[in-house]
């Protein structure tokens, strides 16, 4: 996994998504190295790095233009990026030309998350399958039910990470903000 | 409980304890109107003040007279301070002038904790309680260590609080620092 | 507080509430005693027992008999309950047939939080609060929602406690379930 | 990673390490192909399992003949085992056996954990790692200090999830015992 602080950063983005969450991603994820995966939402390409290390293709979506140029810049920093496809587009728009896939981790929505899963569950090959990472509420309860009218069997992990700081007078540990891994099974 | 935004802080002053844990503290702490309590390393005054309002006298105790000053601040803004006796002290040199107490709560010790706990222990009125809270490993360790030492049972329970924070897009778990509580029994 | 092992259980009502929940909710309720407290879904009587210590007027709302014959046992066995209604009735019928409150804590809803949320909120008076416990992300979702529909500002906060398990090589901490306080502020 | 519960248990043996932490135990190991890595406490084989996905060659310990039984039974079930070796023995005498490594997971201790972290960092190779999981207050106070006392830099992530359960009435979120990990840098 990238460390966390091996991010190039832009103000205005939001990510990269904590190591360890990238981590529990990944291994439910279990992508094979022939396989198609989206990024929907790749913000600063905390995902997009990890799932272009493990997957043949990689589409990363971003409505956000200043999204797309960092996920670039980290893919080049890292060496990788000759299997993905940045797409400045809207979700909905960029799904809808997008062909088969295996696997799709949503990580930003923009209130538009039930059509989002309907056409990635649409271009869901076989044994594909679908990833929400949510910090909100009321994103958890709408990909449960979501993912459920879909007809989807899924399952919800919720984590709480803290990491120890070193103080001079002991070991602080500092809570990073819970987040829910909602997958289909 | 007073609210964490109706304390005066001073930027070199920890504290106040979030409201939660202060709540759990008073909870454990089965203050009875009559009963005495020191305060150790009142820092802001968040325990000073929640103790003032239940006990019939509290010692308020801390080597830094920022904070001395910050917790004055705060029992008179808050109409409590009669029954609180503040002592710009080092911990330990405070506690050996003190005669008996009825709860000892230790939220600071500068290194001093198994002298601090000695003492505290020896000041203890028959159903005496001792509460330490802590956010350093370390200090968990010790307290827990010390407090067996000294002949307690002890029990200890951690706390992972996170408040929701309303954003526009929808509601945001925002994770406060774990705390834990280590308490005689 | 009441210990949690002071209350007497039947194996078919869930309850009681932790006490470390039970005393964040009684913190966050600020009850004063001349006040007029619901506790809609009694259970074992969890929060009644501490509603009654509290407040002037307690209804204590179970549509199980079981609970409501448990949450009398608990009153009893603590001498509390002269100022305990316990009403056997679904929550909706029971308060559709109460005066003015100070305090609706929901602790169970079976599919009508809705509903109970109005009437609760058509009931209280100047200055009264709400709080629900949720432990269904679905609860969470839907107290938020339809409080925010009746026009409240919301407050959420989610604990999880572990308590230690003192064992012969050393302190194991136990992890609760995580639980969300809803309360209108 | 390999599901919770496709490992055969023994009722008298601890583990499999939850998926979840396996997963972040992999992510902090960063084990590639040819390295050797030890399981110190292999229990019923869950961190043996993933190293032996990922090393080039792995050695198990236990003490316990039937923590050694069942994680051979599970490397088999999975089609794996062929560059693991079992050793059913007391760590510090099976850790002074063994040649060079570059990989340590401390999965179980016994009280011997000081002499154990000396013995596996005197046969780590250059860029070697050593990584604790810890459920014991004092299990991770003692990793840090012998990992410091040794001359590393340490890192500890402390890890709390939840799992969904689905309910016929909601989704309730259960609460695995929270888990440190103790890791040099
Ligand atoms: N409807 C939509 N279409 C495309 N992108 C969207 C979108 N709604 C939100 N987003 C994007 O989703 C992103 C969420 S932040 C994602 C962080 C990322 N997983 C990382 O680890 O770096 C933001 O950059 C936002 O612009
Ligand atoms: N040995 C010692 N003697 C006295 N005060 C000490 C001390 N070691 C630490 N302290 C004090 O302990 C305080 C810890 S912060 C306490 C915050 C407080 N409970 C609140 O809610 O506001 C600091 O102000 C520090 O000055
Ligand atoms: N619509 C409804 N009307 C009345 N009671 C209800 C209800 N839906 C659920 N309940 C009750 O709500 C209870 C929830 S368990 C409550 C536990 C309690 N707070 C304690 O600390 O002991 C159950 O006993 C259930 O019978
Ligand atoms: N000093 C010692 N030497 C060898 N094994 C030890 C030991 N102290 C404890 N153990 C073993 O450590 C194990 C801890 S349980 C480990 C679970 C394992 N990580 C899994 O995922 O399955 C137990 O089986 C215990 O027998």
């Amino acid at each position: 996994m990238i460390p966390d602080d091996e991010f190039i950063r832009d103000p205005h983005v939001p990510g990269p998504t904590k190591l360890e969450v990238r981590c529990l991603v990944m291994c439910l994820a279990g992508l094979r190295g022939h396989e198609v995966a989206v990024d929907v939402g790749c913000g600063t390409g905390g995902i997009t790095l990890e799932l272009a290390e493990r997957a043949s293709r990689v589409y990363a979506i971003d409505r956000d233009p200043r999204a797309i140029s960092i996920t670039g810049r980290n893919l080049e920093k890292h060496g990788l990026g000759d299997n993905v496809s940045l797409m400045n587009l809207d979700a909905v728009e960029a799904l809808e030309g997008l062909g088969e896939i295996d696997l799709a981790v949503i990580g930003g929505n923009g209130g538009e998350l039930r059509r989002i899963l309907e056409l990635a569950s649409e271009r869901l090959r076989d044994g594909g399958r679908i990833i929400v990472t949510a910090i909100l509420l009321e994103t958890k309860y709408e990909a449960l039910r979501c993912l459920r009218d879909l007809g989807f069997e899924v399952g919800i992990t919720e984590v709480s990470v803290s990491r120890g700081r070193m103080l001079d007078r002991g070991t602080m540990m500092v809570a990073q903000n819970p987040i829910s891994i909602i997958y289909t099974l």
